[in-house]
């Protein structure tokens, strides 16, 4: 039982110091990510420093470090050879949201090339990659030297994160998932920022959701996140916007894959529903500021407008789907995607106005429907989920719609209309839709 | 990046609520015990819940059901058909500390039946395994049969943690020791309390030990532990008992393994030093008092200085080495015990008054010379160490002998020698011995 003489190089040294509080240095930092990148840490002791990390926490300044060594433990892209100002958008999550399919293209058609990297989802429905996958032939697993060049030639890429990307994030994420130490602002700025950092990005926007259907339930905490976000970006020379936004519902009116690709086509050709295009919007706004496409907030928004109006968004997301060997024809022939079974319409007991739409039943709905993955290794149903949705505030007649459920087989739709049956509420009082944006943190 | 949906018994749920700062109910922590001994939790899991535990601790409940459930992930020895109230010592250790050598054979001596498992040393010197085992053929590997036999018949064992107690145990510690996870109280505490009650004890008495030279150097954390742990064995049933003591220098005069069998015999003979008798008695007491032998303090003291005057403990010591297969003639004839080739006597460049001796400096030095483990898997020389050690408050004249030191060649010696050099201070004025029973805890 006594006290071991160990050089302060090893990792329980290391670790020893967060568990009392002291901020590390960047050289204990980085010993930390190149020992897990390169295996010198055992796993064992790398969840013992992430737990440290979760109840201590860190400083500005260990978290940019932090982000920087994770960033550097794989590739960086090099985009400096592209003219302009290269800006992406990243989301914390929320149920429904298919913004980056619309504001990729409707960004790099305004003038601004997007270099977007997206991961697959984990939750109710698939993520980016999942849904962009729901497109026949869409090829997500460009190499960077691929995405780098498509963003040269047409202005955008839409791709999934390679292996040459932020190796520690991929093992240090999928040990967080299993040990309680995902929900940590530090690691979640690190792993975000350090992806996003790795894309070879100029300016970055950031969706910063809370709420009920967000992964951060508070709002205080959100804007938290969002804060450490913007000042890791500032701090490593990339300007960064975060918006605050609110998920007291699903965003739009369809939650699944293919069915929020069309949802996402129907946006782009100027018919997206009100919610999902402010959203889309106010980010792109953003985006186009960042990018010196427009010096006012009301000139970045009418040039938008613009792109959707003239066609020119979905020409560019013509030109995505082609470059990355997408069946382009979907954009005007749904029915090639892929088509559920059974379609079944979800009727209201009574009527009145819709007072809540559960973005969590929701989800839970379109994950037993096959929407989404149960765990790591599951795989994902493109075609079933749920279109229609009403929206809080609207008014229903007895047994008019609530929403169209798209299921693989009866079993699994029975299982989900009982989730669904709890996930609206309808009174006899009017009720406001929700406030969406809440605040820009720049 | 949305919740997942997991039921409460997966590891993570366990790691979340205490990472949150809830006590754990008796369910989860008997899952984390079987889960760690059976592998369904991964060392990963394993860690992140103990940093947990190390950062938000655990209340008096929780302590004792953690205890509980790592003394029950293997075999507890049943000692009930011996007649006698079964008492051992536990101490978290000093430099110099052989008191277990000299009482297990005392306390025998007078009638209560001493069943000790005791461990390798990871410090400085060997552990009390390590020391006997400089007894030619003394074997400390014996089944929990052979053992509980040996206590019936003698009424003392000596052997080795055996595979079949606590493997809960030996995994955690092995993963506490690379985590910077050592050094909390709840986790101490169910470590030694679990192995202890697995024994098959009926009572027991801790020697909690603080100061320079032990694990705990501030008393108010010792204390902290003495009296968790005694709260375990009440709650346990088995009457508990520790006295504090302080480690401001070696116990006794020697540090190594051979050399302090020498001393512990010596001490059986009626020649030990004052200090290792104060400690000896002050536990040997204890323990006749928890094993009826004694029902006055006095009285108990009594017994114990007669069973040295007598004989009757160095017989008792004489049958424990006789009966786990050891030479037993090295108790007439040292000569027989492993003899270093190099013997040499570091002496006073001053003449004054002995005012400090660093226990550290000295574990060092016995470390250097090879007389410890400078890790799990190093040998040890039984043959190494340091004898005839001044004590604080001796008067030693210029060029008098500070201590003697026994080494295996003449490089190691000169290495040893560099850190004696800092080990001892001679003052002008005169300096009191340090105090060393400091409490008792009941």
């Amino acid at each position: 039982m006594l006290p071991r003489m160990a050089p302060p190089v090893f990792p329980q040294a290391i670790i020893a110091r967060k568990r009392d509080g002291h901020a590390l240095t960047p050289e204990e930092i980085a010993a930390f990510v190149s020992g897990v990148t390169r295996g010198d840490w055992a796993d064992y002791q790398a969840t013992a420093l992430l737990m440290a990390i979760f109840l201590r926490g860190m400083t500005a300044n260990e978290t940019s470090c932090l982000t920087g060594a994770m960033m550097r433990s794989g590739a960086v892209a090099d985009l400096s050879g592209i003219p302009g100002v290269k800006v992406d958008k990243h989301s914390t999550g929320g149920v429904g949201d298919k913004v980056s399919l619309i504001l990729a293209p409707l960004v790099a058609a305004c003038g601004v090339p997007v270099p977007m990297i997206s991961g697959r989802g984990l939750g109710h429905t698939g993520g980016t990659l999942d849904k962009l996958e729901s497109i026949p032939g869409f090829q997500v697993g460009l190499s960077l030297d691929a995405y780098a060049a498509q963003i040269r030639r047409i202005g955008v890429s839409m791709i999934g994160q390679t292996a040459e990307i932020a190796p520690a994030d991929r093992k240090l994420y999928a040990l967080r998932d299993v040990t309680a130490t995902v929900e940590s602002i530090p690691l979640i700025c690190a792993s975000i920022m350090s992806k996003k950092l790795a894309e070879g990005i100029d300016a970055l926007v950031l969706d910063v959701t809370f709420g009920r259907g967000a992964f951060m339930k508070d709002k205080a905490r959100a804007r938290e996140l969002a804060t450490a976000m913007v000042a890791i970006g500032q701090a490593m020379g990339k300007p960064t916007r975060a918006l605050l936004t609110a998920t007291d519902q699903p965003l739009g009116r369809s939650v699944g894959n293919a069915v929020e690709v069309v949802e996402s086509i129907e946006a782009l050709k100027g018919r997206g529903p009100a919610d999902l295009m402010e959203v889309t919007f106010a980010l792109g706004a953003q985006m186009l500021l960042l990018g010196k496409a427009a010096t006012q907030p009301s000139e970045a928004r009418a040039r938008l407008e613009h792109a959707i109006a003239d066609g020119s968004a979905l020409e560019k997301f013509r030109d995505l789907v082609t470059a990355q060997g997408g069946d382009a024809r979907v954009i005007d022939d749904y029915a090639r995607l892929p088509q559920a079974p059974l379609v079944r319409e979800l009727t209201a007991p009574a009527s009145g106005c819709v007072t809540d739409v559960d973005p969590m039943a929701i989800a839970q709905a379109a994950l037993l429907l096959g929407a989404g993955r149960a765990n790591v290794s599951a795989g994902i149903d493109h075609a079933v989920g749920l279109t229609d949705l009403v929206k809080i505030g609207e008014i229903v007649p007895c047994g008019g719609r609530l929403c169209t459920i798209h299921a693989h087989d009866e079993s699994m739709l029975a299982v989900a209309l009982q989730l669904l049956q709890v996930a609206f509420a309808i009174g006899e009082r009017p009720a406001a839709p929700p406030m969406l944006i809440d605040e820009l943190i720049e």
